[in-house]
């Protein structure tokens, strides 16, 4: 390992009590037993999925859930942890840095009782507590996922004797998670594979998993940011200011700081890629807006933009995948152009030159395009910016001339100390890796529910991550259908949930009324500091309790409804639970068809 | 006065908190009654410069420095405040916005007693203490200086009947002040001018003002950015981040954020003018440093750029005086590079597109370019990354690839809530303006000193603006001397200081050693709440105070040798005054010729 990673070294004084703080577990991690009780078999949220994952990890795949609870009365198909093994641990931070990474492993050498085993001491993790950035371990730049690299990772974890890997990282590398642990377990290799989820973009989301580590620093550092700059908008009263976010393919960070910031406009990728709208279509959105704002002699305003939009608007994707085909055929980026079909030419050659040479980069690991490179924000400007004049000359527009200043934020928030939430969610992961661990659990998530209640409400638990699998299909000619590879795949904006609907139902007032909120600097102390993600506290989550209540129900039903009940029981159960499973059969049938039309 | 301003508004939690703090304020500023004291006539810093600004302000030149004390015991020459009059008083921001700026109005207001004659009224400012941006008044665009608009000022304030008018901001709007309050003078209008010190800047520095509202606010936020910057460029490691950060010409905020950061480098302004280093040679030194990292196998880092460094290198300076020079005679910017000195346009063609687009931009009111829209930054990372291509194809760079990812901070910061130090600051200042108007003061700053200590030991007291005034002569021509208008200049950073010492004592290993430090982002409570800025801190100030405890020291000899005393103790007095006369005129002589060559 590199020798700059791991050194203990000087922190500020704010760093220094940072360092001192002690994350909060749940009850069911407190002490020194807890008990693991396994639910059903998994599956996978669309069921149409089921066959295509189940072949492709035919060891891994339907394993059940597990719920890690207090060690107290006995229950059947219960585990008790009582004795701590030592076990030796790899660690891997991957991908995009996110706040929170270091208290993973915090948490989970507390967890080990064996810390001689890790190679990371008591006193190098002492400067790394409750700090940001991946610096303990420095992070891997690529996946882990040709064969190269998985036999790679199984010949190291032998070599060093692991009995267990964690993966720390988002979709990509929970998905090689996933892989690594099935590869594992055909390769009969004793190291287990656990994964993580902490990744700023709060994509990897679903049934099992709310929120990612990390999110609501990076939505907090942003969202001071965005504040200042509409306090700023406010006072100066010339500038447009256009800031694109970072967050990937979805725009989870783009919503969550419009909701602590009302800016004056966001547009979601999730939106254009519904409405199908054009690059046109959105720059007259917002020219139309500027016009209504000057109409009431207001010409500043704050627009978010998250870094996915460019790939969310159907034409500039198609274009980039043509750009795309053509690099990894070899051609030389100047000489695509040249090779484009036709319609796809007409809009690069009508792109200013510096997003034409932006466009031309080549994707990145996961297929997108080089989204922290590509200056979507400068682009709508200057598109804004040309309707603008041209409105002026048509004696449409009246107001001011149109100012812009375009702006990235990104960088600055990944490595930023993590907020308390962070911290806590952190440890508590960490915490519960060590136990699927010494449960010799592999190919599974640790997994935290009810977040948006008090640590002491939270569930810890864990879950297959096969079962956070689906698998795309597309028609790339009529008639044909191509399946992917199954994988994690980010979740967007559910336009249909209530986070979008509190923002649809406040936009008009965040456009017009410049009705800026400042959540202020992160805070760690007092007022402020205990604050959640808006966007995590008004949906209604907590999956994993329901399922756990679900088991209950039907575990009292089978209670009540024993062979020797009374015949009226009986056929009271039969009747209620005939249409219980009718209708949900129903259901299970059409949210199927949902999911894979999305 | 536009709708939007004044207008109570939902603040955030935070927010709420933070509009209820109280900042303190210092023991003579409490109770009913101060003391206010004079001192001698004042000078300027250079006496050569005396004559010219004596002729520009004869009204309000020479003023006394004014100190506002407990009122206790009584002493001569001192006035007592007691009645509170009424006051009807103007407040203008002037300027780029600077975090603190609502508390001067809001101490100001305290301060009056009599707030039904000011249309700010409690319910107003409520959401407005404590809080950033100037969006309670909005903020000017341009300075007062012609004829035209000091009269405008002039009508105003008598219409109005006004008692004072507070003028908030950094050197452009101070000098302005003073100019208004001379004319003010001269046309008899009862209006008195006082000035207030903010300015995210810093520049605003003299014997009296030891730093600014704002700044410590801003240098907090922007160090919050470049620590996170830092953390991630340890974390990734793969790439150069160059940031530009806001601060006009001088680079008192470069210097400070990196002495809270310790980032790998930064180029100050001022080392560059004093070094007459070319663009080249900054590039140069860049390159090496990549280099000298790159042989320890680090390909990361982080380096400062103050907004000002394009403006002193010496051959750019001199490119952008021509191209103002031809703008101003109204050349359109397309013909402009057609008419440059052959020098001058070598250097023009030579450069990148971009920072040609931007360097053909309209200069400001204050004569310089429009430094936050030169994207430095940018220019330095092509100008390394082009150097280093070169080395490596010559084979004396043997290092991986170089990546640059650049930005600007500045907007992100100027709105930010103010630290609890420009709260107090700017309170306290706010109070002094309304002792300084009660007093009957004309052509005034507002100064508190002794900052580095606690708000209980800091001295409050005013100084004629013109006192702070200095004369630009420049040769045109061998043998020419033009001088300028008196003018607060700019105050850069002092190379023999303190600050800029602590700097060059860590520089290598900042460098070499990536000892990054976070000092997170900014606190209203808890560690961290109470940190002043480094550069305030290290340096040895309290002139104010120094130039009190001389005038008791002179009036202790007065006393002692008074007619009557023994012959002794005359002589001792009249050879000691001697010597020290004399060592005084030549230390003052050399300073002043030591000031004019700058």
């Amino acid at each position: 390992m590199d020798s700059d990673y791991g050194i203990p070294r000087e922190l500020s004084d704010l760093q220094k009590i940072r360092s001192l703080y002690q994350p909060e577990i749940p009850p069911c991690l407190q002490g020194t037993t807890v008990r693991v009780e396994f639910g059903d078999a998994t599956t996978t949220a669309d069921p149409t999925d089921d066959p295509t994952i189940r072949r492709a990890f035919p060891n891994t795949y339907g394993q059940p859930l597990a719920h890690f609870l207090r060690a107290t009365a006995k229950v059947p198909d219960a585990q008790i942890i009582t004795e701590h093994p030592p076990i030796k641990v790899g660690i891997v931070f991957c991908g995009r840095q996110s706040p929170g990474g270091h208290n993973v492993i915090w948490g989970g050498s507390e967890g080990l009782f064996a810390q001689k085993c890790v190679e990371i001491n008591d006193e190098i993790l002492l400067t790394y507590k409750n700090q940001g950035g991946y610096d303990l371990l420095g992070r891997t730049k690529d996946q882990i996922r040709t064969t190269e690299q998985v036999n790679a990772a199984l010949v190291s974890c032998n070599n060093l004797k692991l009995d267990g890997l964690v993966i720390i990282g988002g979709v990509t590398s929970n998905t090689d998670a996933a892989q690594l642990a099935e590869t594992f377990a055909v390769a009969k290799c004793p190291t287990k594979v656990v994964g993580v989820p902490v990744t700023l973009n709060g994509d990897l989301k679903n049934q099992f998993v709310e929120t990612n580590v990390g999110f609501d620093t990076i939505c907090k550092v942003n969202s001071q940011l965005i504040s200042n700059v509409c306090t700023d908008a406010l006072s100066a009263e010339k500038y447009y200011y256009f800031i694109r976010l970072m967050g990937r393919k979805a725009s989870h960070v783009a919503l969550e700081c419009t909701l602590q910031s009302h800016p004056n406009m966001v547009i979601l990728g999730e939106e254009v890629a519904a409405s199908k709208l054009t690059l046109f279509d959105i720059a007259t959105q917002i020219c139309n807006a500027v016009q209504a704002r000057a109409e009431q002699d207001k010409y500043h305003g704050v627009i978010l933009l998250p870094e996915g939009l460019i790939e969310s608007i159907p034409e500039v994707y198609a274009l980039l995948k043509e750009i795309h085909g053509l690099l990894k055929q070899g051609v030389p980026s100047d000489k695509i152009s040249s090779q484009l079909s036709p319609w796809a030419s007409a809009l690069f050659e009508f792109l200013p030159p510096f997003i034409r040479k932006q466009l031309l980069l080549y994707p990145e690991s996961d297929d997108s395009a080089q989204l922290s490179q590509i200056e979507t924000e400068k682009l709508l400007a200057y598109l804004v910016e040309a309707e603008i004049n041209k409105r002026q000359k048509e004696g449409t527009y009246k107001g001011k001339k149109f100012n812009a200043i375009c702006h990235f934020f990104g960088y600055q928030a990944r490595g930023s100390l993590p907020s308390k939430f962070d911290c806590d969610y952190a440890y508590v992961l960490g915490h519960i890796c060590y136990h699927i661990l010494a449960a010799g659990l592999n190919g599974y998530m640790a997994t935290v529910t009810n977040l948006k209640n008090p640590v002491n409400k939270w569930k810890c638990g864990a879950a297959p991550i096969t079962a956070m699998m689906t698998v795309k299909r597309w028609s790339p000619n009529p008639g044909a259908v191509s399946i992917g590879k199954p994988a994690i795949h980010p979740a967007t904006v559910d336009l249909r949930g209530k986070a979008y609907d509190l923002l649809r139902q406040n936009a008009t007032s965040f456009l017009m009324d410049d009705i800026y909120r400042n959540p202020g600097p992160l805070q760690f102390d007092g007022p402020g500091s205990d604050a959640k993600p808006i966007t995590l506290s008004v949906e209604d989550q907590d999956y994993m309790g329901r399922i756990k209540k679900l088991q209950e129900y039907l575990e009292q039903v089978r209670t009540i409804v024993k062979p020797g009940c009374p015949q009226e029981v009986l056929k009271a159960a039969l009747s209620v639970m005939g249409s219980v499973t009718e209708v949900l059969a129903a259901m299970s049938a059409s949210s199927g068809n949902n999911l894979s039309s999305i």
